[in-house]
Protein backbone atom coordinates (compact mmCIF):
# COMPACT_ATOMS: atom_id res chain seq x y z
CA UNK A 1 0.00 0.00 0.00
CA UNK A 2 2.88 2.86 0.89
CA UNK A 3 3.87 1.91 -2.83
CA UNK A 4 0.60 3.16 -3.82
CA UNK A 5 0.24 6.20 -1.79
CA UNK A 6 3.88 7.26 -1.56
CA UNK A 7 5.59 6.71 -5.26
CA UNK A 8 8.94 4.30 -5.48
CA UNK A 9 10.94 7.56 -5.20
CA UNK A 10 9.67 8.22 -1.74
CA UNK A 11 9.61 4.38 -0.68
CA UNK A 12 13.14 3.97 -2.22
CA UNK A 13 14.50 7.20 0.43
CA UNK A 14 12.42 5.47 3.65
CA UNK A 15 14.17 2.29 2.62
CA UNK A 16 17.40 3.55 2.69
CA UNK A 17 17.24 5.45 5.64
CA UNK A 18 15.90 2.30 7.62
CA UNK A 19 19.24 1.10 6.88
CA UNK A 20 21.22 3.40 8.73
CA UNK A 21 21.67 2.31 12.59
CA UNK A 22 19.33 3.68 15.36
CA UNK A 23 16.00 4.00 12.91
CA UNK A 24 13.76 1.59 11.96
CA UNK A 25 11.05 1.37 9.05
CA UNK A 26 9.00 3.51 11.25
CA UNK A 27 11.44 6.45 12.18
CA UNK A 28 12.72 6.22 8.97
CA UNK A 29 9.12 7.31 7.32
CA UNK A 30 9.19 9.94 9.80
CA UNK A 31 12.93 10.79 8.60
CA UNK A 32 11.78 10.86 5.36
CA UNK A 33 8.66 13.00 5.98
CA UNK A 34 10.92 15.31 7.81
CA UNK A 35 13.53 15.41 5.39
CA UNK A 36 10.75 16.31 2.40
CA UNK A 37 9.24 18.91 4.85
CA UNK A 38 12.53 20.67 5.22
CA UNK A 39 13.62 20.53 1.88
CA UNK A 40 15.55 23.46 1.27
CA UNK A 41 16.81 23.92 5.00
CA UNK A 42 17.88 20.03 5.60
CA UNK A 43 17.03 17.83 2.78
CA UNK A 44 19.32 19.78 0.13
CA UNK A 45 22.24 20.26 2.30
CA UNK A 46 22.22 16.79 3.63
CA UNK A 47 22.54 15.72 0.27
CA UNK A 48 25.05 17.94 -0.45
CA UNK A 49 27.23 16.74 2.73
CA UNK A 50 27.03 12.86 1.81
CA UNK A 51 27.80 14.11 -1.89
CA UNK A 52 31.43 15.67 -0.39
CA UNK A 53 31.63 12.78 1.87
CA UNK A 54 31.49 10.12 -1.03
CA UNK A 55 34.10 12.26 -2.82
CA UNK A 56 36.34 13.38 0.15
CA UNK A 57 35.95 11.11 2.46
CA UNK A 58 38.73 7.99 3.15
CA UNK A 59 40.66 6.00 5.33
CA UNK A 60 43.66 6.52 7.05
CA UNK A 61 46.78 4.24 5.67
CA UNK A 62 48.78 4.46 8.75
CA UNK A 63 45.88 4.46 11.42
CA UNK A 64 42.44 3.39 10.10
CA UNK A 65 40.75 6.65 11.06
CA UNK A 66 38.27 8.53 8.82
CA UNK A 67 39.75 11.70 7.26
CA UNK A 68 39.68 13.68 4.01
CA UNK A 69 43.26 13.03 4.03
CA UNK A 70 45.98 10.29 3.98
CA UNK A 71 47.85 10.10 6.44
CA UNK A 72 44.90 11.71 8.80
CA UNK A 73 44.79 14.68 10.77
CA UNK A 74 45.91 12.92 13.89
CA UNK A 75 48.88 10.64 11.91
CA UNK A 76 50.27 14.36 10.94
CA UNK A 77 49.52 15.82 14.26
CA UNK A 78 52.72 16.87 15.04
CA UNK A 79 51.97 17.43 19.14
CA UNK A 80 51.11 13.98 19.62
CA UNK A 81 53.45 12.06 21.77
CA UNK A 82 55.25 9.31 18.99
CA UNK A 83 55.87 6.52 21.81
CA UNK A 84 52.23 6.05 22.35
CA UNK A 85 49.88 3.91 20.12
CA UNK A 86 45.84 3.63 21.37
CA UNK A 87 44.02 0.63 20.11
CA UNK A 88 40.48 0.39 19.25
CA UNK A 89 38.59 -2.17 17.56
CA UNK A 90 36.98 0.87 15.46
CA UNK A 91 36.54 4.59 14.57
CA UNK A 92 33.78 5.18 16.79
CA UNK A 93 36.34 4.50 19.68
CA UNK A 94 38.64 6.87 18.44
CA UNK A 95 36.28 9.36 18.47
CA UNK A 96 35.21 8.67 22.05
CA UNK A 97 38.34 8.79 23.20
CA UNK A 98 39.78 11.98 21.52
CA UNK A 99 35.88 14.11 22.58
CA UNK A 100 37.26 12.97 26.22
CA UNK A 101 40.73 14.19 25.90
CA UNK A 102 42.12 11.02 26.45
CA UNK A 103 45.36 10.32 25.57
CA UNK A 104 47.84 12.73 23.94
CA UNK A 105 49.34 9.14 21.35
CA UNK A 106 48.83 7.84 18.04
CA UNK A 107 45.93 5.74 17.04
CA UNK A 108 45.57 1.96 15.49
CA UNK A 109 41.91 0.69 14.31
CA UNK A 110 41.86 -2.66 14.41
CA UNK A 111 38.67 -2.59 12.33
CA UNK A 112 36.64 -5.46 14.61
CA UNK A 113 37.44 -7.37 17.25
CA UNK A 114 37.87 -10.91 17.22
CA UNK A 115 34.65 -12.80 17.25
CA UNK A 116 35.15 -16.86 16.33
CA UNK A 117 31.33 -17.02 16.61
CA UNK A 118 30.52 -14.67 13.61
CA UNK A 119 33.65 -16.10 11.75
CA UNK A 120 35.35 -12.78 12.48
CA UNK A 121 39.29 -14.11 12.53
CA UNK A 122 42.75 -12.09 13.12
CA UNK A 123 42.85 -11.74 9.10
CA UNK A 124 39.88 -9.67 9.45
CA UNK A 125 42.11 -7.22 11.35
CA UNK A 126 44.87 -4.60 11.18
CA UNK A 127 46.67 -6.37 13.16
CA UNK A 128 49.93 -7.21 10.82
CA UNK A 129 49.99 -3.48 10.65
CA UNK A 130 49.98 -3.16 14.47
CA UNK A 131 52.81 -5.45 15.08
CA UNK A 132 54.52 -3.10 12.23
CA UNK A 133 54.16 -0.05 13.79
CA UNK A 134 54.99 -1.68 17.20
CA UNK A 135 58.63 -2.60 15.95
CA UNK A 136 59.39 1.40 15.37
CA UNK A 137 61.98 2.13 17.87
CA UNK A 138 59.62 5.21 18.51
CA UNK A 139 57.01 2.98 19.89
CA UNK A 140 57.29 3.05 23.75
CA UNK A 141 53.60 1.72 24.69
CA UNK A 142 50.26 -0.08 22.93
CA UNK A 143 47.29 0.71 25.12
CA UNK A 144 44.97 -1.37 24.56
CA UNK A 145 41.43 0.49 24.64
CA UNK A 146 39.26 -2.55 23.28
CA UNK A 147 35.89 -2.94 25.06
CA UNK A 148 35.66 -5.11 28.12
CA UNK A 149 33.94 -7.81 26.27
CA UNK A 150 34.53 -11.43 25.99
CA UNK A 151 36.00 -10.77 22.13
CA UNK A 152 37.55 -7.42 23.59
CA UNK A 153 39.51 -9.06 25.89
CA UNK A 154 40.34 -12.14 23.42
CA UNK A 155 41.06 -9.65 20.76
CA UNK A 156 43.70 -8.04 23.65
CA UNK A 157 45.64 -11.03 24.57
CA UNK A 158 45.94 -12.23 20.77
CA UNK A 159 47.63 -8.95 20.67
CA UNK A 160 49.82 -9.00 23.22
CA UNK A 161 51.16 -12.20 22.47
CA UNK A 162 51.85 -11.32 19.01
CA UNK A 163 53.68 -8.36 20.66
CA UNK A 164 56.24 -10.70 22.42
CA UNK A 165 59.28 -9.68 21.01
CA UNK A 166 58.58 -6.02 20.18
CA UNK A 167 59.91 -4.11 22.68
CA UNK A 168 57.10 -2.00 23.73
CA UNK A 169 54.81 -2.25 27.25
CA UNK A 170 51.01 -3.61 26.46
CA UNK A 171 48.52 -1.84 29.04
CA UNK A 172 44.75 -1.93 28.79
CA UNK A 173 41.98 0.64 30.17
CA UNK A 174 41.46 0.49 33.82
CA UNK A 175 38.01 -1.05 34.93
CA UNK A 176 36.42 0.90 37.85
CA UNK A 177 33.49 3.18 38.62
CA UNK A 178 32.26 5.37 35.68
CA UNK A 179 32.14 8.99 36.96
CA UNK A 180 28.79 10.02 37.87
CA UNK A 181 28.06 5.73 38.65
CA UNK A 182 26.08 4.71 41.47
CA UNK A 183 27.81 1.93 43.27
CA UNK A 184 24.59 -0.25 43.81
CA UNK A 185 24.01 -0.61 39.67
CA UNK A 186 27.17 -1.85 38.95
CA UNK A 187 28.47 -5.88 38.80
CA UNK A 188 30.26 -7.18 41.31
CA UNK A 189 33.60 -8.01 38.91
CA UNK A 190 33.59 -3.80 38.23
CA UNK A 191 33.31 -3.35 41.93
CA UNK A 192 35.67 -5.97 42.81
CA UNK A 193 38.39 -4.41 40.01
CA UNK A 194 37.79 -0.99 41.73
CA UNK A 195 38.74 -1.88 44.69
CA UNK A 196 41.27 -3.84 43.85
CA UNK A 197 42.79 -0.81 42.00
CA UNK A 198 41.33 2.29 44.45
CA UNK A 199 43.54 5.09 44.54
CA UNK A 200 44.88 7.86 47.29
CA UNK A 201 42.32 9.91 48.09
CA UNK B 1 37.83 17.83 19.41
CA UNK B 2 35.99 16.53 16.99
CA UNK B 3 36.65 18.57 14.42
CA UNK B 4 40.15 17.65 15.14
CA UNK B 5 40.05 14.27 14.19
CA UNK B 6 37.28 13.68 11.40
CA UNK B 7 37.52 17.33 9.98
CA UNK B 8 34.71 19.54 8.92
CA UNK B 9 33.40 17.57 6.24
CA UNK B 10 31.88 14.75 8.73
CA UNK B 11 31.20 17.22 11.50
CA UNK B 12 28.90 18.60 9.17
CA UNK B 13 27.08 15.36 8.09
CA UNK B 14 26.58 14.33 11.61
CA UNK B 15 25.58 17.52 12.40
CA UNK B 16 22.88 16.86 9.68
CA UNK B 17 22.18 13.58 10.43
CA UNK B 18 21.54 14.99 14.10
CA UNK B 19 18.42 17.06 12.83
CA UNK B 20 16.47 13.97 11.77
CA UNK B 21 13.89 13.06 14.26
CA UNK B 22 14.50 9.89 15.99
CA UNK B 23 18.35 10.33 15.80
CA UNK B 24 20.84 11.91 18.94
CA UNK B 25 24.21 13.14 18.35
CA UNK B 26 25.44 9.70 19.21
CA UNK B 27 23.19 8.05 16.89
CA UNK B 28 24.54 9.87 14.40
CA UNK B 29 27.53 9.95 14.48
CA UNK B 30 27.26 6.22 14.57
CA UNK B 31 25.08 6.52 11.20
CA UNK B 32 27.68 9.00 9.70
CA UNK B 33 30.44 6.27 10.11
CA UNK B 34 27.97 3.41 8.82
CA UNK B 35 27.60 5.27 5.98
CA UNK B 36 30.97 5.98 5.20
CA UNK B 37 31.70 2.31 5.57
CA UNK B 38 28.99 1.35 3.57
CA UNK B 39 30.01 3.84 0.63
CA UNK B 40 28.95 2.27 -1.85
CA UNK B 41 25.96 0.10 -0.90
CA UNK B 42 24.23 2.85 1.30
CA UNK B 43 26.05 6.56 1.34
CA UNK B 44 25.92 6.81 -2.56
CA UNK B 45 22.24 5.55 -2.97
CA UNK B 46 21.30 7.83 -0.57
CA UNK B 47 22.22 11.01 -1.71
CA UNK B 48 21.03 9.97 -5.19
CA UNK B 49 17.88 9.23 -3.00
CA UNK B 50 17.72 12.29 -1.75
CA UNK B 51 18.60 14.55 -4.84
CA UNK B 52 15.55 12.72 -6.56
CA UNK B 53 13.21 13.76 -3.44
CA UNK B 54 14.58 17.52 -3.60
CA UNK B 55 14.08 17.30 -7.73
CA UNK B 56 10.66 15.46 -7.73
CA UNK B 57 8.71 15.32 -4.60
CA UNK B 58 5.61 18.04 -4.53
CA UNK B 59 3.06 18.55 -1.70
CA UNK B 60 -0.38 17.52 -3.39
CA UNK B 61 -2.64 20.92 -4.22
CA UNK B 62 -5.85 19.32 -3.74
CA UNK B 63 -5.39 17.02 -0.24
CA UNK B 64 -2.09 17.77 1.21
CA UNK B 65 -0.29 14.80 0.34
CA UNK B 66 3.43 14.46 -0.59
CA UNK B 67 4.39 12.60 -4.09
CA UNK B 68 5.97 13.38 -7.11
CA UNK B 69 3.16 14.57 -8.83
CA UNK B 70 0.03 17.20 -7.90
CA UNK B 71 -3.12 16.28 -7.87
CA UNK B 72 -1.04 13.13 -6.13
CA UNK B 73 -1.91 9.41 -6.79
CA UNK B 74 -4.51 8.66 -3.83
CA UNK B 75 -6.09 12.16 -5.35
CA UNK B 76 -6.40 10.84 -8.98
CA UNK B 77 -7.19 7.06 -8.19
CA UNK B 78 -10.78 6.67 -9.59
CA UNK B 79 -11.69 3.95 -7.62
CA UNK B 80 -11.80 5.56 -4.33
CA UNK B 81 -14.93 6.63 -3.35
CA UNK B 82 -15.94 10.44 -3.88
CA UNK B 83 -18.00 10.83 -0.82
CA UNK B 84 -16.12 10.20 2.12
CA UNK B 85 -13.18 12.54 2.76
CA UNK B 86 -10.60 11.94 5.86
CA UNK B 87 -9.12 14.58 7.38
CA UNK B 88 -5.77 14.42 8.81
CA UNK B 89 -3.53 16.66 10.57
CA UNK B 90 0.02 15.00 9.11
CA UNK B 91 0.97 13.36 6.07
CA UNK B 92 2.62 10.12 8.17
CA UNK B 93 -1.43 9.90 9.60
CA UNK B 94 -2.36 9.14 5.74
CA UNK B 95 0.02 6.68 5.03
CA UNK B 96 -0.53 5.04 8.54
CA UNK B 97 -4.35 4.74 7.38
CA UNK B 98 -3.38 3.54 3.86
CA UNK B 99 -1.05 1.07 5.39
CA UNK B 100 -3.77 -0.08 7.52
CA UNK B 101 -5.93 -0.09 4.56
CA UNK B 102 -8.75 2.14 7.00
CA UNK B 103 -10.54 3.60 3.96
CA UNK B 104 -11.24 4.30 0.73
CA UNK B 105 -12.01 7.63 0.43
CA UNK B 106 -10.09 10.56 -0.18
CA UNK B 107 -8.12 12.70 2.02
CA UNK B 108 -7.36 15.79 3.11
CA UNK B 109 -4.45 16.91 5.18
CA UNK B 110 -4.98 20.00 7.59
CA UNK B 111 -0.42 20.15 8.25
CA UNK B 112 -1.02 20.78 12.16
CA UNK B 113 -3.60 20.68 15.06
CA UNK B 114 -4.78 23.99 16.18
CA UNK B 115 -2.48 24.46 19.60
CA UNK B 116 -3.06 27.65 21.20
CA UNK B 117 -0.73 27.17 23.37
CA UNK B 118 2.32 26.55 20.39
CA UNK B 119 0.71 29.32 18.81
CA UNK B 120 -0.55 27.54 15.72
CA UNK B 121 -4.43 28.94 15.23
CA UNK B 122 -6.81 27.75 11.92
CA UNK B 123 -4.82 30.11 9.45
CA UNK B 124 -1.88 27.33 10.09
CA UNK B 125 -3.92 24.67 8.80
CA UNK B 126 -5.56 23.59 5.36
CA UNK B 127 -9.19 24.50 6.97
CA UNK B 128 -10.49 27.00 4.45
CA UNK B 129 -10.01 24.28 1.53
CA UNK B 130 -11.25 21.63 3.29
CA UNK B 131 -14.70 24.40 3.95
CA UNK B 132 -14.31 24.64 0.30
CA UNK B 133 -14.10 20.77 -0.66
CA UNK B 134 -16.94 19.74 1.79
CA UNK B 135 -19.31 21.85 -0.30
CA UNK B 136 -18.47 19.56 -3.17
CA UNK B 137 -21.97 17.99 -3.78
CA UNK B 138 -20.64 14.38 -4.00
CA UNK B 139 -18.89 14.75 -1.03
CA UNK B 140 -21.32 13.42 2.11
CA UNK B 141 -19.27 12.41 5.46
CA UNK B 142 -16.42 14.31 6.78
CA UNK B 143 -14.00 11.78 8.95
CA UNK B 144 -11.91 13.19 11.75
CA UNK B 145 -9.02 11.02 11.89
CA UNK B 146 -7.17 13.49 14.61
CA UNK B 147 -4.97 12.20 17.76
CA UNK B 148 -7.43 11.56 20.98
CA UNK B 149 -5.30 14.34 22.49
CA UNK B 150 -6.63 18.18 23.65
CA UNK B 151 -5.28 19.40 20.59
CA UNK B 152 -6.56 17.00 18.23
CA UNK B 153 -10.02 17.15 19.49
CA UNK B 154 -9.96 21.34 19.75
CA UNK B 155 -9.03 20.73 15.87
CA UNK B 156 -12.19 18.33 15.37
CA UNK B 157 -14.56 20.66 17.38
CA UNK B 158 -13.42 23.49 15.18
CA UNK B 159 -13.97 22.19 12.26
CA UNK B 160 -17.12 20.71 13.04
CA UNK B 161 -18.80 24.04 13.66
CA UNK B 162 -17.29 25.12 10.48
CA UNK B 163 -19.01 22.79 8.28
CA UNK B 164 -22.29 23.25 9.88
CA UNK B 165 -23.71 24.71 7.00
CA UNK B 166 -22.24 22.28 4.48
CA UNK B 167 -24.24 18.84 3.73
CA UNK B 168 -22.00 16.17 5.54
CA UNK B 169 -21.83 13.79 7.92
CA UNK B 170 -19.20 14.64 10.46
CA UNK B 171 -17.55 11.35 11.68
CA UNK B 172 -14.29 10.61 14.06
CA UNK B 173 -12.48 7.59 14.76
CA UNK B 174 -13.78 5.26 17.31
CA UNK B 175 -12.64 4.67 21.07
CA UNK B 176 -12.05 1.31 21.86
CA UNK B 177 -9.64 -1.02 22.74
CA UNK B 178 -6.19 -1.50 20.57
CA UNK B 179 -5.96 -4.96 18.53
CA UNK B 180 -4.09 -6.97 20.72
CA UNK B 181 -4.39 -4.52 23.53
CA UNK B 182 -4.53 -5.70 27.27
CA UNK B 183 -7.44 -4.27 29.45
CA UNK B 184 -5.36 -3.56 32.36
CA UNK B 185 -3.22 -1.41 30.24
CA UNK B 186 -5.58 0.94 29.05
CA UNK B 187 -6.83 3.69 30.90
CA UNK B 188 -10.16 4.43 31.98
CA UNK B 189 -11.28 6.71 29.40
CA UNK B 190 -10.63 3.89 26.77
CA UNK B 191 -12.60 1.45 28.56
CA UNK B 192 -15.64 3.42 29.72
CA UNK B 193 -15.70 4.39 25.63
CA UNK B 194 -14.79 0.57 24.46
CA UNK B 195 -17.97 -0.66 26.50
CA UNK B 196 -20.14 1.80 25.78
CA UNK B 197 -19.47 1.50 22.05
CA UNK B 198 -19.55 -2.35 22.05
CA UNK B 199 -20.51 -4.71 19.54
CA UNK B 200 -22.20 -7.64 19.01
CA UNK B 201 -19.92 -10.66 18.90
ZN1 LIG C 1 45.76 8.19 10.73
ZN1 LIG D 1 -3.77 14.48 -3.21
Amino acid sequence: MPTAVTGPEIDRLIQLLARLPGLGPRSARRAALHLIKKREALMTPLAGALQVAIDRIRVCETCGNIDTRSPCTVCTDARRDPSIIVVVADVADLWALERAGATNGFYHVLGATLSPLDGVGPQDLTIDALVSRAHDPRVAEIVLALNATVDGQTTAHYITDLLGDANVKVTRLAHGVPVGGELDYLDEGTLSAAMRQRTLF
